[in-house]
């Protein structure tokens, strides 16, 4: 999708549960793990608040490095079970219950989906993260990509440049990007409306209407690739198109 | 738009009421006037039968000569008040009440709105389109345009082509292709949902869901354009990316 559009792909890190320092060698990936996969946030808090702040400032970095060659930023992420902490961070920064939130991520049965909104539900029981403070709920029940993502979209904003975020697990990162400085959302642009239940929740909190709605699940940054061909089109309808002024239309009898 | 999604872009004038065989000499249209425009429906039929065939044979002479260049069509329509036609087409063609399908198009106001309805009602009454013959709906209530785009509609499926129909005119061809050979839906692909009312009539009888729903109500084949974007994308997913046998993804552990 990001060869159909164009788009080019930058790939991090943040902490696979798994040695990937030769692909990162390679030059394939960027290596900012922060560490071999988080805790279990239903026996503890996922990481600390120092590893919360360094996912933030890893995507602050990422974004400051590509700051040159960059016009518009998307987000997307890769991740097995990513949609629990991102489910548990929606329920608590939106206030909506875990079960209105909770949906079937890769497509897991009526049971598991029960299991899922318990396991939430216990960790939120457990961690009380603090709806107050995103960096606490960040580091009681988020990912590390979650940060990252976060991070990224606090840094398109300060370079005054549009973020695309695509999928439930970025937008989870778009709220807390947006808890911590809540001017940064007017730089965000909805992608895609994830079949996952809980995406209406954030982008009602949010604010946003997505550019596209067609029944994927998949996030990965996959409508965000998509939705820049769209923006781009909106941009050159600005600049490149002549007003009916310009063009004389109204003068016409 | 174009431009943005490398589309190729052909201009046929169908039958603008101007002299336009300069701009066609100089390479920039095709000139396939049929007249200098329609009759008033208001007062008799828009055309004979006999220019209604040439219409949609207009329609598949131009998709017929792009064949060679075209993997994928779209259509647009550039005319004004063309909406009135169309809405008088998906009136007959659906039977939903004139009222029901009757929008403002470029921006009427209440009494321009309730004028255009009766307009339409009175078209309808004065020349009662047969609903079971398309060609007759065609002649007595549509624009040379519409016939045009019905026959590029037709030429595509002939060719086993997929066609991007975008817009409210666009879509009332789209109707007649339909009623001509139902089959020709299969090979349409709804680009997107125009503010204009009716649209959803349209869509709904055709069996169509939009990829796009963006509030424009332009039409002029600029949502076919974004929208061929997305189509490529869907086309390299089945192409281009390994399925998760091929990329063993369901051998791991």
């Amino acid at each position: 999708m990001a060869k159909v559009t164009g788009t080019d792909v930058t790939v991090v890190d943040m902490g696979v549960a798994a040695d990937l320092s030769e692909v990162a060698r390679a030059g394939k990936i960027i290596d900012k793990k922060i560490s071999l996969g988080t805790a279990n946030m239903a026996e503890g808090p996922a990481m600390s608040r120092e590893q919360a702040v360094q996912t933030i400032e890893v995507g602050i970095q990422v974004a400051n490095d590509l700051a040159d060659s960059v016009d518009i930023f998307g987000t997307g992420d890769m991740g097995i079970a990513n949609t629990t902490p991102s489910t548990a961070i929606v329920a608590v920064l939106t206030g909506e219950s875990v079960a209105n939130v909770t949906g079937r991520g890769t497509g897991i049965d009526d049971q598991q989906l029960n299991n899922k909104t318990a396991v939430i539900e216990k960790a939120l029981a457990l961690n009380q993260p603090d709806a107050s403070d995103a960096l606490d709920v960040r580091a009681k029940v988020g990912g590390f990509e979650i940060g990252g993502i976060a991070g990224l979209i606090l840094a398109a904003a300060a370079q005054h440049k549009p973020v695309v975020v695509d999928g439930f697990i970025s937008t989870a990162g778009a709220l807390i990007a947006h808890a911590l400085a809540p001017d940064s959302a007017d730089y965000i642009i909805a992608a895609h409306r994830s079949q996952e239940q809980g995406h209406r929740a954030m982008h009602s909190h949010l604010g946003k209407k997505p550019l596209l709605d067609l029944n994927m699940r998949l996030g990965e940054g996959t409508g965000a690739a998509l939705a820049m061909s769209l923006i781009e089109a909106s941009g050159r309808l600005l600049s490149d198109v002549a007003t009916f002024e310009e063009a004389h239309v109204s003068e016409a009898e």
